[in-house]
């Protein structure tokens, strides 16, 4: 039941409204300046619009549908664990940085929202990011039964209801030293269909981005998530090798940064067992990365070096806009803009046939994320 | 015929080898801080490559296979008048610039070969590249049989030799009242082929991509490319409406920029005819663009609207990486990733929920590249 994921299953049925409904809806409590934006939502948008959301002050205990789901269910209890994890990791970093967080809260009449909340120009972060979301909606039967592999009887029209749960962030540092930070962690369940019960799945990973190699921070980071797998019987080995091979530059012949892990379509285990493996994953973020960025956050740096971390910004936008599908299936079907591309950083540079002193730092860096399968970190 | 765009066909039979080798040969022939870059080419690019090219210090005066084609044939004029092109739009630009374009020229051994000129952190752009290539590759025969429309018998893995030369550019200046400028003209051929005589289209075209809506420039743009179609007898009206199809950003609802003309698989007429059609657009990109920027370029302008100019060069990246096609599969077969990348500005930015004053230029601005189709120049 592995071929499909949450992202793809997302792409039929997005979660969000187009964008510019949520523009609208969202400007009409704001100041002047602020006012609604006049937009045409494009065709492909419009056609997969969900129910369409209010943005909201007060963010409600649960996103579930009231009086529907149990909080007691593993949708309540992975939505509890989630926004935990975001008040937990945004916490962290307003402390290191000075700043808060902006919040962006939304529900739909029928159950479901986001809260996507943002920092820019902070003190330490140029960008950082960490969006939560809950999702009904309905996948076509086709790619179901891709998904269960069984060859179910359906009409064309056929269309399988599913719930989503999901935090996402990017976290992008001024100071090239420090590094950018990425993770995603979500569950996925269809309801029961056509006499075939429910399905469910887990997908996730934190994944770190630097300039330059620093082995010391690497240990730590890689050390962090390799006791975390070791904890739940996971092998570190092949989830770290899939999120090398998940964040590869395909044109560049490289990985977007120095890895982490990753686990896609994960039921293979008893559903609390891995319900507890993505808790403890997710709980570890900050302790895997903020440390880190605690160290360089005043290290000097050279426009040289700045120039450099410009260079890698603009493959990180390259990964994200050509192969995250994420991204992709978002854009391409209707998802909001702001949400999905809050993981692109504040500025970014592509300079023509760009080289570096083959002896110098950046090379070592090149070096390791044109070879980083082979490269152990612990 | 219009089935399958040269960008599409190249796809299948990219212009160059992995950007990998090229780095190689090229760091061999210069100075120790550009010594070769060690790297593991990615699979799917080794798969694609081609002969390997050669760096050039002299670039002969044709491009094409020596006493094989006629340099009075159309590959041969066309090289010829890209050719042309790329002198007058370098000198002009250089002229208005103060400084020069660089040049990376290479051949490959049984003919075909490329310049590249780019001119980076001049006094007016931030970045200019103008690229002209010649190509001699083969075509999977399902791809050729789309193309042709007719239902030729063909063996699973044959595949059909074809020719292509095209030339293009991207301009994009520093001062966010000074446009953006595309353009792209090639000529595509393929042989005979299993009793069926070689086919060949052209395609092209110029379009413009300022921060601010300033009519009497637009008018002059559209004005020149409107001539230009008139005295051929072909549509304006349609090759802009197909132009502002074509740069469309989904995902934004918008336009990538304020269009100009744009022609796909042209053949609809005696192939002189397009010629000169195509050499006419060419020799006009000069009188659109330069006199906007020579009338701009000095310009004073504030933060904000330098901020503005960066976040529509962070649209200009999104359309680049998720819809241009030719981009796209140039990334994902192997092409010369500084050839193709050349077109992404130096600088871009991401901010999240980025606002306009509603009664301000950047506004006007939007409304034009949400309702380009809509709008008319001249």
């Amino acid at each position: 039941m592995a071929a499909v994921t949450t992202a793809q299953v997302l792409a039929f049925a997005p979660a969000k409204p187009a964008a510019k409904n949520v523009f609208t809806s969202l400007r009409a409590q704001r100041p002047a300046v602020r006012a609604p934006v006049k937009v045409q939502a494009s065709a492909p948008a419009q056609a997969n619009a969900l129910k369409k959301e209010s943005y909201i002050q007060e963010v409600p205990e649960s996103l579930l549908r009231p009086g529907i789901d149990d909080s007691n269910s593993m949708r309540g209890r992975f939505e509890q664990m989630i926004r935990g994890i975001q008040r937990q990791v945004c916490a962290a970093i307003e402390e290191v940085d000075g700043n808060t967080f902006r919040q962006d809260a939304w529900t739909r009449p029928g159950g479901g929202g986001g809260i996507t909340r943002v920092m820019q120009e902070g003190n330490v972060w140029e960008k950082a990011g960490v969006a939560v979301s809950v999702v009904y909606g309905t996948m076509p039967a086709e790619a179901y039964r891709v998904a269960v592999g069984k060859d179910i009887p359906f009409e064309k029209d056929d269309r399988v209801p599913f719930f989503a749960a999901g935090i996402s962030s990017v976290m992008h540092p001024w100071n090239p030293h420090c590094p950018t930070m990425h993770f995603n962690y979500r569950y996925f369940e269809t309801e029961d269909w056509k006499g075939i019960p429910g399905q469910w799945w887990f997908g996730g990973g934190t994944d770190i981005t630097p300039n330059y190699v620093v082995e010391e921070d690497m240990k730590h980071f890689h050390g962090v998530y390799k006791a975390v797998c070791e904890r739940h019987g996971y092998s570190y080995q092949k989830l770290k090798e899939d999120c090398d091979e998940y964040f590869t530059i395909t044109h560049r012949g490289e990985t977007r940064g120095l890895g982490g892990i990753i686990y896609e379509d994960l039921n293979d285990r008893d559903k609390e067992e891995i319900f507890k493996f993505a808790t403890d994953a997710a709980n570890h973020i900050v302790e895997a990365y903020v440390p880190i960025v605690k160290k360089h956050k005043n290290d000097p740096f050279s426009p040289r070096q700045k120039e450099w971390q410009q260079i890698r910004r603009g493959r990180y936008t390259e990964f994200n806009l050509v192969y995250d599908r994420g991204t992709i299936f978002g854009l391409k079907t209707g998802g909001r803009i702001e949400s999905i591309l809050m993981s692109l950083p504040l500025t970014a540079s592509w300079r023509y046939d760009y080289q570096v002193d083959p002896q110098g730092p950046e090379q070592k860096f090149l070096d390791a994320v044109r070879n980083a399968k082979a490269q152990n970190w612990v």
